[in-house]
């Protein structure tokens, strides 16, 4: 069978440069049974050493050094933006008014301003778009929302996640540069609210619906950094914790951390709902499970359930290994191009859409205001995600 | 050895009635070398009946219905309350006019106001007293503090904990009565901010230091139950659910929820403090366990270390049994009757005082305030508790 | 209510009088309902001194330094048996033919032979009896027996148990002494097989049946160790681990293990049955647990449930607190009080009798003799435990 | 930098043909700075319509359906053997007298006669040759190896090893056939013994050093089954569950068991290895983790290290992405390429050899040789991996 092309730019070879691409190069050896099939045309990134090296490594078959070439190539179908935020409304902005499709790593927008600019660009010029949030198609989160869709929680009463990192806490981390570009506030917009609480929120509303209103507060612990370019020491702008509580639409309580100071924790992004018949609880270090309690079971033999979700009745799972045989984090980023592929051939649109992104993108702004005002902030969010 | 007599007048004989009594049968079993003994002279509760089989089943040599006459009886030491919440300040202000020792379940009181007049009764009568915030005393919980208090954590960034319950979802309890009377605002005081977060704020203040402030969210998800007494359909006063997040004295940020609705929870009380140099984390549903995070671990074989707190080199476990066999809930309050009884020895204060919990009803005063007038508010915390 | 009384006479002050003693001291206030109530008339030990001691820290009312003056006094209904194992026989024989009802610690005896004589004993002088195997009656554990016995597993396919210890790896202990009798084969009879095996395999045939065949091997690591009467080097002639395979009389295969030196173990006790149904798994380290997988459960959502067995139906558990919270160890003993003094007002048996018990020495001594014949041997169990 | 060639020939696409593709198309996005990059030259299979199909998705340049032609072929450096077992031997060696390297999934052979030729054949030809024992190849495992050869845990004491599953409960499973040829005593030599004990013996060897004898017992719980050439219902020659213990030249005892009627294991292979300085544990179903405990570690806190096993600094991890986000099952072989390219620079052996497999297939036959004669037997290995 001979398949149609996706013809991939991508923009920016760092660690997500990584992910997206080896999202690409696998996803036709696991989903064979799709119509398209991406290809690699052009990878693009400022340093020419780099990027020749990154295109060599992954196979892409040429480089540019200026993304405004790369998007105005017409061998190139889709735009993959994957620089730090500061870049991502220009790039997609261009992008869309030429006519590409443009996949975007997230968050969004460093601002909601630049996210309004970034949706109406793809809306205006009809071009299909999508957002990294990669956490929902892992397997075991997948399943969570096939298990909330069904109803079988019930009532939600409460939501809880968080992201918990311990990274930053060496004080001598510098802020700004291309490994550390998160810590400055400039490039990344701002700090664990955007880098991790955005993944938070983007699962949240998608298993448990809209963000009505939130209180937060934000924590920088370590006051100065030296900043890469200047070499000087200079305050840190970035928020290194934050936490809110917030409202649901369905009237459910909500509870969110992130830092990047909880020592122990490389990257335990968990959530957890508890509704009326049951509850569920996910945790990304040890991401094939999902943990189930079913009410409706015997009361004597209830206890949270400890699913495996390797099975091939679950979710993508039909797609790799045998029972009991673990996939990983990068398995998201290939679903994810998968069901981008999948959509070409429906016509629908691939969730996340820029447009979804924006409401999780409402809700960050709200909890840096509500940090900064100290006090409580409607996100004026309009959840409509299926 | 003859030892000396406390001659114990307990009043209230539910739930907590029964931890206390076991907590005096027990001391002198496993904790021989106190001087001092508690002796179980007498009971007291309103009906006749229930006193009378309690006095039996538990070994108290008489009982009372009367409140005042317990406290007014000669052969009485120290007075123990394990009323409803609604009760501790009148009987504990009278018990302290008599001169009695006064033990008084927690939370101190329903409002900061009785409280302090619990405070200046026992302080101006100069009587020893304590409140039975049993989990400082579970060998898994004073390990944390001894570690804590080494230095191994160093600075603290975060405090985290909750107390998660499902037992009210039943839209069909009641409010009031015996079995309920902590759902009805009159007896408790608050719902879950009095009964589980009260436990919550001691143990972070005892581990973390002073909260400064606090921002918080309540709610209410069954709106109307019936109240025993009316048999009428009335409006729920009691908190259901509540979080907050707050700052402490040290600069740390905390972050508290508990709630009554979590489905697949019954008791489940944790704490995790993430400090620079370590971490630690507890629950009660595995409460002989301790995990430690010491980032001076070589980083190649270092992770979250499982301590099954069970040796003889830990604290009060060379009083039960050998490495490996695990103690209890009740444990607690066996714990707080030895050390309660070696102060008569040392004349030291027993911790938590009445003044020390004075400080948690601060900031549970604050929470309760913040939720409803949807702000942040100082606690007035002053902490000195050693 | 007035209770009828059993007057006990407990013969060893060491750690399983101290287990026993709690048991007796606790009963009537957990279990109100009884008939009887234990009276602790007197305790025996030769070393007067610490008796004397035990028995004010316990409260017995009297106490001997004879055991055989115990057995003959006339206020004793029941004695237990606390000694080391080489004492088992000759203390039971004499209180059965004294017509006393007779409670002896694990293992029956140190050999088959003994075992025999000791059921003679209490069967033709028709004296109550039972052995303190008490694991049966943790919550959780008792509750595997309810799932097993209403046929939710289905037919069983394997059973695998071990109980693995790092107490003895330190080659400085020495062997014999009150501290150390474990480790004397004079005392003990053997080292894992009848300390820690005896209880693996009597949990194993009460929940799986009979045994009919053993292969197994054992080793012994530090060859000679001091001992504590002669103070000089002996060889060491109890097995420091021991682990075999068998059949079971309904066609599952069996896997045991035990040692002690497995290091960062202290009392791992652990079982696991695999059924066709269902599988159960239960570990004493977090002994309020019981782990079953139910394969009717809609695969898709289908994994191990943790059941947190302190509910009140769940056995035992409507006598001590509320939902979540743990109850311990020592709580094994004072549900086999309890459980002892029901069957005086049902004249039923309180297994694991005697008779009981002795099918399990068959194992064990199997285990022993295969081991030493390095081949497969029959048991000659005939196990009717209902 | 231009890449010299590995030009790989595989037969037979069914899982393993897939895990190994997977293999070489990745390790050169991950592996970037190895000398040598596969090539995906052909691929065999007898059924044209499978193997064209397989070629095309997984990017093979052409295809045969006879192993002989591929073989034969000039274009071929590598002959990768994935077919069922009664087809290694043959394979290998006419792979071996062309001059070809031979990479052959486990376990070696159906018998030791078999591995014997074979080994005889890759050595004689001096052709480089490896064996698919992948799981040494996950960093979890590889660390712990680590662990052992630098001493950390001592003298050792005990191994103890499992591989459970589930997915032959089902009576109504075939024997033979594409799917269930690991059914069929013909087709994989043995049941649980060959295919799932086979690995647990080669990490154990590796691990642990050589394995002198064994004693083991094997069952078959279901006896007949439709043979799926014949149609008519067959007695069943393969072990379903088999488990024996050893001893270790290092004179530490073994406990190994395996089954595929472990209702609620899907693949859980677990280890753990008890030394007088610490232990190690580690679960496929939590691949990432790595349990350790130090014995040296001050006693209050010591604990059960759980090591999440993704840094940069711990094996292979840095070859992927960030502290915290786990790879999975396929990894191994992506692994085991980068480790076999790495010997072509180096002229290394790429372990395990054939001959290291040869000394597995030695125990796996004096495991089934001891359950047929229900006597322990020794195994002749002479283990000198390094």
């Amino acid at each position: 069978m001979s398949k149609k092309e996706l013809r991939i730019g991508l923009i920016g070879c760092g660690f997500m440069g990584r992910t997206h691409s080896n999202g690409y190069k696998r996803v036709s050896n696991f989903f064979p049974d799709l119509e398209y099939t991406p290809v690699l045309k052009a990878v693009c990134a400022r340093s020419e050493d780099k990027v020749k090296a990154f295109a060599e490594q992954w196979g892409y078959e040429s480089y540019e050094t200026d993304w405004r070439k790369l998007i105005a190539r017409d061998d190139i179908d889709a735009v993959d933006i994957c620089t730090p935020n500061n870049m991502h409304m220009e790039i997609a902005v261009a992008a869309a008014a030429a006519g590409k499709m443009v996949l975007c790593e997230k968050p969004l927008s460093r601002t909601l301003e630049e996210g309004e600019k970034m949706v109406d660009a793809v809306e205006s010029n009809k071009v299909k778009n999508t957002i990294w949030y990669n956490y929902r198609r892992l397997p075991a989160v997948t399943l969570a929302k096939q298990i909330v869709d069904s109803g079988a929680l019930g009532k939600i009463f409460h939501y809880r996640t968080n992201f918990l990192q311990d990274w930053t806490i060496n004080e001598n981390l510098p802020q700004g540069g291309a490994a550390f570009w998160r810590m400055d506030a400039d490039a990344a917009g701002s700090g664990v609210t955007g880098d991790l609480l955005a993944h938070c929120i983007d699962l949240a509303m998608w298993l448990n619906g809209g963000i009505k209103d939130v209180s937060s507060v934000t924590e920088i612990f370590v006051k100065q950094r030296v900043h890469d370019e200047t070499g000087k020491m200079e305050d840190v702008k970035i928020d290194d914790a934050c936490s809110f509580h917030c409202h649901f639409d369905n009237g459910s309580l909500g509870l969110f951390e992130s830092t990047r100071y909880a020592r122990g924790h490389k990257a335990l992004f968990t959530f957890e709902i508890n509704g009326e018949k049951g509850s569920l609880k996910w945790d990304l270090h040890d991401l094939n499970r999902l943990e189930y309690f079913n009410n409706a079971d015997d009361s004597t033999v209830r206890g949270w359930r400890s699913i495996h979700v390797t099975d091939g009745d679950q979710p993508y799972m039909d797609k790799w290994w045998v029972p009991g045989l673990s996939v990983g984090y990068e398995h998201s980023f290939v679903h994810q191009v998968a069901d981008f592929l999948q959509t070409l051939e429906t016509g629908e649109e691939c969730h996340p859409t820029f447009r979804d992104a924006l409401e999780t993108q409402k809700v960050c702004e709200a909890v840096i205001n509500s940090a900064n005002n100290r006090r409580w902030e409607d996100t004026h969010v309009d959840w409509k995600n299926i």
